[in-house]
């Protein structure tokens, strides 16, 4: 990497609220070196009691919904309409399965790219989901001492990321095509009821109609799931990030969620949670890479694995042996 | 425990299908002793050559919805209509939550418990989930290599003990009542997206009509659905316990699900899958066991623990410290 500071100057730098410095602590908290990673933690140990202070919304849709073109007119509209400071945040650990609508293409994020209030940080590349969330985590964190107070957090619809992205935001947005056939494979089966509000996108001209239906149908169709923990049912609306549509249903709709999650007491205890949970994550983490990364663990392993697999040997009789290797 | 065999013995009778051995076999795998665990580790390395001949099927639902009825009429039915074998295990990690309806109450089964191509075994009491997803995949793998061709692992649908089931199953059946309505409430999020089939019970007397809307009701959310990877599409019916109606339809469901994942090798696949899965899970289990069992882990795991929910400390410098004690 480019540049190193010590962590006082990083921390100084967040906490100003300046951007060059907090894209440059983001690249420490990504990298894989050892001494980077020393670093990162240190500066994350020192803004922490400066976050929190936002509202984390995790935004996912497939390939084709329009992500990049909603974020981009959402984010305006926060901004200009909701007077917020806004950071982008993606999760995209196989960027070539994203079909392009992952912020890697910047350009089609234009305006809000240079806008001041927003800040947009895509994705690491060649990174693993583990690595890819665990990143993204801490860059929250950054973002929020840096004083964004609204995060988005974009994943791809079709993997086991929006898992982690929902683990990690108090509100999770799931954007829909009207149709409620092909369009809808691409997405992951249990994404759906991860979602406290989905918005059909692209309801302008003739689609506009097609839009009102599905809303109507998923609006429907989310009655029949069982009651959230928070109390909330998930609300179904329709937007056009064209003629700048809907948007302000969708921040009411958060804003009611908020209100809701606030006074009920459920906003905290998530987030309690979700901390406790992502350190018992990367106390796993850390254990198996231990494990797998050991000599004799390594060499072993494939034949075993392919034993197991075959249902010639039994997968707790495989796991003593392996775990006896160590 | 009463007595203890050889392996070579538990083995013998296993395979000759000898209940009482097959019974002794799984109190082995439950227990907690290191012995035990040595002997059964090894009779089910001696029987899995034997095993795997049969169809799996996970059965879900909140209490109240005729699960034990359900099972005992359907159970019934395979063995008289259908010549079938079956076996029938519980996964009930904390047995005070079930209400009642789990196989612990035996009274509710008393035609199938004495029916002799029954076999029917509860849940062991006290036992983490952990214990009992390990010790009932292990039971499957015994009554396999007894003879049973059908094995029913029924669950209560309240917690995460379905998650666990759906990964050692063939297939999922969810039980539902008609009024999508309170009765839903119970279920937990994610389940309904789990099935392969869902039967509405007690389709009966003036439940008849109601439970008729509910199945329109249902395919059509179903239809909402992703598709699964099984190229399957879930399907939904009524039964009545009481009238021994729709249990065919059910079957039928079941064995249109066999015929395609057999023809796609999804079935083939899906198996060899779950146990590697399972592998993995175990290693998993290993690992954690051995490290939050570490003394110094133990001592300071409630502190830090406490500083991370309250977002004083980072997860992964609590994770780092924590590990580093090790």
């Amino acid at each position: 990497m480019a540049k190193r500071f010590s962590a006082e100057k990083y921390v100084a730098g967040i906490l100003a609220g300046d951007r060059v410095m907090l894209s440059r602590a983001i690249t420490l908290v990504e990298s894989k070196l050892h001494s980077d990673q020393e670093l990162a933690q240190e500066v994350i140990s020192q803004v922490l009691p400066h976050a929190g202070n936002s509202v984390r919304i995790g935004i996912t849709g497939v390939p084709g919904v329009g992500k990049s073109t909603f974020i981009e007119a959402f984010g305006i509209y926060l901004i200009q309409q909701q007077k917020k400071k806004l950071a982008v945040l993606a999760i995209d650990p196989t960027s070539q399965r994203s079909g392009g609508s992952i912020l890697g293409d910047k350009t089609r994020m234009d305006t809000l790219a240079t806008n001041p209030q927003a800040f947009i940080r895509p994705s690491p590349a060649g990174k693993s989901l583990g690595g890819v969330t665990r990143s993204t985590r801490e860059s929250i964190i950054l973002c929020e001492a840096a004083g964004f107070d609204t995060i988005f957090v974009e994943t791809v619809g079709v993997g086991q990321s929006e898992t982690a992205v929902h683990a990690m935001v108090d509100f999770f947005l799931l954007l829909m095509l009207a149709g409620a056939g092909d369009e809808l494979q691409g997405i992951k089966r249990g994404i759906m009821e991860m979602a406290d509000a989905i918005a059909i996108t692209k309801a302008d001209g003739t689609n506009a109609d097609k839009a009102k239906m599905a809303r109507a149908e998923y609006q429907n169709a989310l009655h029949l799931y069982p009651k959230a923990a928070s109390g909330w049912l998930p609300q179904v609306s329709t937007c056009s990030a064209l003629q700048q549509t809907g948007l302000d249903t969708i921040w009411q709709t958060m804003t009611d969620y908020l209100q809701l999650t606030h006074s009920n007491g459920f906003f905290e205890q998530k987030r309690h949670s979700q901390n406790l949970q992502w350190m018992y994550e990367a106390i796993r983490q850390g254990l198996e890479e231990h494990f797998y990364q050991h000599q004799q663990v390594k060499e072993q392993l494939p034949g075993i694995a392919a034993q197991v697999k075959e249902g010639q040997k039994s997968a707790f009789a495989a796991a003593s042996e392996l775990l006896g290797l160590v």
